[in-house]
């Protein structure tokens, strides 16, 4: 059992993209799994509301499955914990922010029988043949842990999420001594958060953030409305100072908000004076200079409290010029055109909007490029992993490495599945487990496969076009029909005489077949299909699924 | 005839957008078009191939259109001349690039009898009640210009798409003389474009681009692979410098690439060295140090030439270790993800790819906000309308002019359709004409409405669930199905129970139909829709499209 001398990283999820994080740690006959994160869908994946890693590996190894232990409380990290808790259910360790946040979502998912163990930066655990220990990090939530492997063959560090804040919000410094501690003791593989490898310098403190929020609740003149990421609870906090400063009443709107901000405040991570926290209702007995609103939608999502508010739609708030609102959160890829006209609905009701474009309201949460080459200085791996990026960062992120000494054949920019494998002296890839992307669907996990999703993606650009034929069972001749049925091509009274001519078309092909005694299904809507499609492109350039159905009676 | 004392100017494209400019300006029985362009479709509006603005203002003030003006070459200027030409044949203006890349479309479009005039920057032309001047601008198109219209109640200034470039590549410096002597003179009303308004400082030369583009051809080993946009002359011709000092051959690929090569080659916009354009199928005789490819695809555009090349895919190039490919153009908002899914296949691929984030190889084409301000010092106008671009610029724009002391009630930050009015001494909004998105799909021009877009919708997040019912004409009893056929909802082979039980709901529905004497068809259809709906929604949580239809034999 040579294998047993090995300790093999496994990434399941979150190479070569941002999301759904996910790494098996194996030594021998155990396994430890760090994170369970989800994605949100890529715009092709049509109608997806989740993305979750294919976790067959764990499944087939189930029984060497000893726990989870979680690197923070986002959603990318927390985010699958649920489906996977479901298949094989093991402890979750992590601090108890992260818990707090993963607890709501297995509630919502009707997950029972879990069990949670918090734990602190700077405790260390045993779990099989790993001791593995919490590093306190910083982040854009509080209790962002880096966590170190201690295994037989060596030590890993994970840096988790992280950036090098020297002036972090809630006081508690990154554990640069633990890094460089365990750097003196030897580290064997670090693995490192790419996620701005491309940026070059340092990455603001979120104290920067308070400085320019505090600008702007002192000019505000009506009340401040302040959209965020839920999770980011330091910016939250930062919100909550500039109100007490300025006298003004919180309200919450939202429900991931307010779910956030209830475990936050519970568990000691969100300071809330007494009598300051009010409710929606309660607002009209305050003036406007009197009341901050914190709600979601910084990434202009349809639903949120932002988006319905700059539509002159939410519930409990109707913009009014007066209104100064403030996006706190830089657009995610892909958002920045919901993002850019909800800023311009704002404006048009009248609102002050203070966004990163014009105020350089947020910083991020990621290490830019020096503070990386610190890390890796600091820790000075022998084998480097760049995790949590999409191909480019990672690829950014190994220069940097070698540019700071590491070999090239140290260094593994490698993809999910692929299988790392590490002895005290030696690390290679050593091939590939399967992988992938299950979709969840509303209620479905994994059964939205490609088909339908490439059949969504026709239907999308084309429409479809329903030929239904009534065929006499005996005598194979045409009953009824053929009728066609249009959606999402054209707008069928608009468009009269090219359904009737298609429906022209399609009668003759039918009589066509009879004639050559063709019967067959098959032939049958191919023909149907072959004759419609040439027809319409010729006429409107497109090219709408067609759907043959044949009935016979 | 008060009326025709007024100067009317008509947005009925690009205010509140970037995209399908189009602006009249009329006075009594005279109305001169500037630009007739296009806009890209936004994310929901699925499968539309581009968005033209409605011109049925024009159409029912056809017998005064005197002309079209434009002022550049780019699609979102000239894009819809095809379609506005085809309905109102009149005399187009403008400078060689422009109309030479403006004919090119309208051969393309099948348009014939155009008149197309020439002019130089610094010429005058009388239109009707107009002397409308071209003026030398600078942007990232050469010969992009100002236009000034000299009309009975005094100047009005529109600058087009500008950016003041003290070392444009042409050497053709903007004209800023002339509009420094029309500020003196006096002008009544200035539009300026927006694009920039939120961006401090001033906007890099062309020519800054030039040493970055240098430094990359100095160090690349292998090819040199360079996509930027085809209408972005000045960024070619920079290309073409570059391979001529390290002794490079260019190869053109792409057609929209060419076309605009041979465009500007011909009229003298692009100079090339005899020898040095080769084909593609010449590049074999070179040694990879020897070549630089020009081509389409900076913006991730799946069907481009730089997208084939990263997917493995391109007819006469694949990518190779050695080769370095320029990413030389910004990804316009929407396109980020595509445009980094391109980097990351290259880099798989083992091409050093130098795009923005880590090179600042583009600049803008567009004035940011301390060019804004001089070009407002300079034209000095009682009116001010900023142009050309979505709300919160124009509304950033707004707040520049204000700040330089162009009183508030003078600014018009306005949207597409207004009527501007001017005399001499006032101005106003004075009403509204008949605006809108006209959508292009394949061959039809507004047969595309809001109905289908809205089935696209449906259909792209949920797919389609048809049930066919056959009915007895006489007896009105089930004589075959329901069938159900499942398109983008499910796949069909493997969620047999749920639809098997389906299938037996819409059975008794239409039994309790039949019992209950419901014959009308409608009533039906809404009964198979509310069974159906209900009983997926519950197991699924997905809401299909439900597409009863019912055949009668």
């Amino acid at each position: 059992m040579e294998q047993n001398n090995k300790l093999l990283i496994i990434p399941l999820g979150g190479l070569g993209e941002i999301g759904k994080n996910m790494t098996v740690f194996q030594y021998g006959e155990d396994i430890v799994i760090l994170d369970a994160g989800l994605a949100f869908p890529e715009d092709e994946m049509l109608g997806i509301d989740l993305v979750i890693p294919d976790i067959t590996y764990l499944l087939d190894n189930r029984d060497k499955v000893r726990a989870v232990v979680l690197t923070h409380g986002h959603e990318d990290h927390i985010g699958s914990l649920s489906y996977l808790l479901k298949e094989i259910n093991v402890p979750v360790y992590g601090t108890r922010l992260a818990l707090g946040l993963a607890e709501e979502r297995l509630k919502e998912n009707r997950v029972s029988g879990y069990q949670l163990m918090p734990v602190r930066p700077g405790d260390q655990i045993t779990l099989g043949a790993f001791q593995i220990g919490f590093i306190q990090g910083s982040h854009s939530i509080p209790d962002a842990c880096g966590l170190y492997f201690k295994t037989p063959v060596g030590t890993v560090v994970h840096t988790g999420d992280f950036k090098i804040d020297q002036t972090p919000v809630d006081g508690k410094l990154i554990d640069i001594h633990k890094f460089a501690e365990l750097g003196n003791q030897g580290v064997l593989v670090l693995m490192s958060d790419s996620t701005n490898a491309e940026r070059p310098g340092y990455t603001g403190s979120e104290r920067e953030v308070a400085m320019a929020l505090e600008e702007e609740f002192k000019d505000a003149k009506g009340r401040v409305i302040m959209a965020t990421f839920a999770s980011n609870v330091s910016r939250i906090q930062q919100a909550v100072h500039s109100a007490c400063k300025y006298r003004r009443k919180v309200v919450v709107l939202g429900r991931s908000m307010v779910n956030v901000v209830n475990i936050a405040m519970e568990l000691g991570y969100l300071e809330m004076p007494e009598g300051m926290l009010i409710e929606a209702e309660e607002m009209k007995r305050y003036r406007d200079e009197q009341i901050l609103i914190l709600t979601t939608g910084s990434q202009g999502e349809p639903m949120s409290g932002l988006s319905r508010m700059a539509t002159n739609n939410h519930r409990s708030v109707s913009i009014s010029p007066g209104d100064t609102v403030l996006i706190a959160a830089t657009p995610i890829p892909g958002n920045e055109t919901s993002v850019s006209k909800t800023i311009d609905n704002l404006l048009r009701l009248g609102a002050q909007v203070v966004y990163e474009r014009i105020s350089g309201i947020h910083v991020s949460g990621h290490a830019s490029r020096e503070e990386l080459k610190l890390m890796l200085n600091l820790v000075r791996p022998k084998f480097f992993i760049p995790v949590h990026g999409e191909y480019r960062m990672q690829k950014q992120h190994s220069k940097i490495a070698e540019g700071l000494g590491v070999p090239r054949e140290n260094i593994f920019v490698g993809e999910n599945g692929d299988i790392f494998e590490f002895t005290k002296d030696t690390g290679r890839v050593a091939g590939k487990v399967k992988v992938g992307k299950v979709f969840v669907d509303g209620l479905g996990v994994g059964d939205v496969g490609n088909i339908v999703i490439r059949d969504r993606q026709q239907l999308s650009k084309e429409g479809i076009l329903i030929v239904v034929v009534t065929l006499d069972k005996q005598k194979g001749v045409l009953l009824s029909g053929p009728d066609l049925v249009s959606r999402g091509f054209v707008y069928v009274r608009d468009s009269g005489e090219l359904m009737n001519e298609a429906q022209n078309r399609v009668k003759v092909a039918l009589e066509r077949c009879e004639s050559g005694k063709i019967t067959d299904w098959s032939s049958i809507k191919l023909q149907i299909r072959e004759v419609l499609g040439k027809y319409l492109n010729e006429k409107t350039g497109r090219r709408p699924m067609i759907l043959p159905i044949i009935i016979e009676v």
